[in-house]
């Protein structure tokens, strides 16, 4: 049971979410009438358009990055449903400037399919939309042994770097390509303590014991790869730290951007130490860690858990699209 | 037990908080050698120096409002524990520029014996040091009956419209009265779903049943005045928001600002729900909602829970204080 919320539709979470944001920033946003979209307030018309978006329950994503440098357009779907294709379509008809417009998906069936959907019926009436799909997880489905490669935390990365991209002018065929460079150098993995609770009409996916974690959980609450009793920070620190560099090729790995993602009810305390013990783990290893940023980025409701994204310096750009100055409210560097 | 963190000391835990933040954000805050005192980069020499501290597990406080128009210096104590006289002395002294120095103390005796013992010695040496102490906790102690006025969330208010003061020239006396004034106008008011786990040397103080909330409680996991059945988000508004505007002389609150406040483990989405129905609740009452704020600002630790703040804006420049920008990594407006 959810206390708080349980005399509520999904639907009505949704309104009242999108209310409570858009009234308390309302000098940044606002939401498209009738809708939940929600804009920049006055969007460059200069410049590409960048739309994201996807199910609610991983606040602050993506409504907290909407602004200069980061995201033009979050298109918000039901609790942990991505919006459909009619509203996708109608986010990029209502924000179109003429200069094209990207979207950044996260690598889920359904978000997939709902943004490309939306992109063809906006590319058949002459608009020019392009997109990237983010999929940074490197956590293991059980069942195959394959990698998930859905589209998690390191998605936060893509709307900075782009975002800079977009703002300094980049064309949208440009901000294409930097995107799909980019994402190939993007890894993720998260680990969870507890699962959610249940948030409208979205059940707890598993449960764990007080003393348990689960490596490689999504962010809708679906199951990790491996069960184990809990540890110590810095064991689950080496654990994460290993498993992502061996992503990239041996000797690769120079220098990385990190970002320590707090699943929805993690202190700021646990995630400031175990991203110290990050940088001495890397630093071990001789990669620099140019670029580092901590706090609650794309959540899985109330889940206490983590989730570690490195990202390859692999062009000293990158680094200064990430520095770039945001008002996007939960960018926090 | 609290697998992350047992295997350390109060202290330890307390170093690797303020390495993992300061190595994370060192372009806006370093360390002072040998202390766990945290300052802004680049003091400016020409304004009063502001400065506040408290125990540590209360992140983001204080070394998130490091920044321009809010704190120049936190210096932090270990777990719920204010840092000792002799720490905060040091801080005083090894940033005085000469005009002046103001602590932004919060009500809890120990806090208040060290912060002022401190200023006695830097006063003895010649410096100018003054301080006001938030008291913005409306909860009421059961055995009393009497209201507890601790500092609890208020604070983070009285940090951004003194720090935005002081950047613009306030003098170290204009900012003392300037404090007193706004300090008797936030009231504050909280209500926990869970207690917080144990941190270090720090024992959870209460436990709660998974139905039941506890309206009162601290920030250091301190009991409150009463437990309730969990109710619904618009019933938990409606008590906190009833309570706080009866604080004010009647008739006498037409305008304010709100700090919604999460407790540590509280999802984003909770509090925009929450916040959008405390702001529909002070509208019915014509109290107009000028100002919003939304997030983990002053935490107990991991606890799941939530204050709601009120700030009479009985002056139009409180409100052009709170709204100047600032860059402190967690004031995100």
């Amino acid at each position: 049971m959810n206390y708080f919320l349980d005399n509520k539709s999904d639907y009505e979470i949704v309104e009242e979410l999108i209310q409570g944001i858009t009234s308390s920033y309302s000098h940044l946003i606002h939401r498209l009438e009738r809708t939940h979209t929600v804009v920049r307030n006055n969007i460059d018309q200069d410049k590409v358009v960048l739309i994201s978006g996807g199910g609610s329950g991983h606040e602050p994503a993506h409504i907290g990055y909407l602004g200069k440098n980061m995201l033009d357009v979050a298109v918000i779907g039901e609790i942990f449903e991505p919006p459909t294709a009619a509203e996708i379509y109608q986010a990029i008809k209502a924000t179109y400037n003429g200069q094209g417009s990207l979207l950044i998906i996260k690598n889920f069936d359904k978000d997939v399919k709902a943004f490309l959907q939306a992109e063809e019926m906006a590319v058949a009436e002459g608009m020019k939309v392009s997109h990237v799909i983010v999929n940074d997880d490197c956590s293991i489905e059980r069942a195959t042994f394959k990698k998930r490669r859905r589209g998690v935390a390191g998605t936060v990365f893509v709307h900075k770097v782009l975002g800079s991209a977009a703002q300094a002018g980049m064309s949208l065929d440009e901000l294409h390509a930097l995107g799909e460079s980019l994402i190939r150098e993007i890894k993720t993995l998260g680990v969870a303590f507890s699962s959610n609770q249940t948030i409208g009409s979205k059940n707890k996916q598993y449960e764990l014991k007080n003393n348990e974690m689960y490596f490689g959980i999504g962010i809708h609450g679906e199951p990790g790869y491996r069960i184990e009793e809990m540890k110590s920070s810095e064991r689950i620190a080496l654990e994460l730290t290993n498993k992502l560099v061996s992503q990239y090729k041996r000797g690769y790995l120079n220098e990385v951007a990190i970002l320590v993602n707090g699943l929805g009810a993690t202190p700021l305390l646990n995630l400031a130490v175990f991203t110290n013990q990050v940088i001495q783990l890397l630093e071990i290893e001789d990669i620099q860690v140019s670029f580092k940023i901590l706090g609650n980025f794309m959540t899985s409701y109330d889940t206490d858990g983590l989730s570690l994204t490195l990202l390859n310096i692999y062009d000293q750009q990158i680094l200064d699209l990430l520095e770039s100055q945001t008002d996007a409210i939960s960018w926090n560097h």
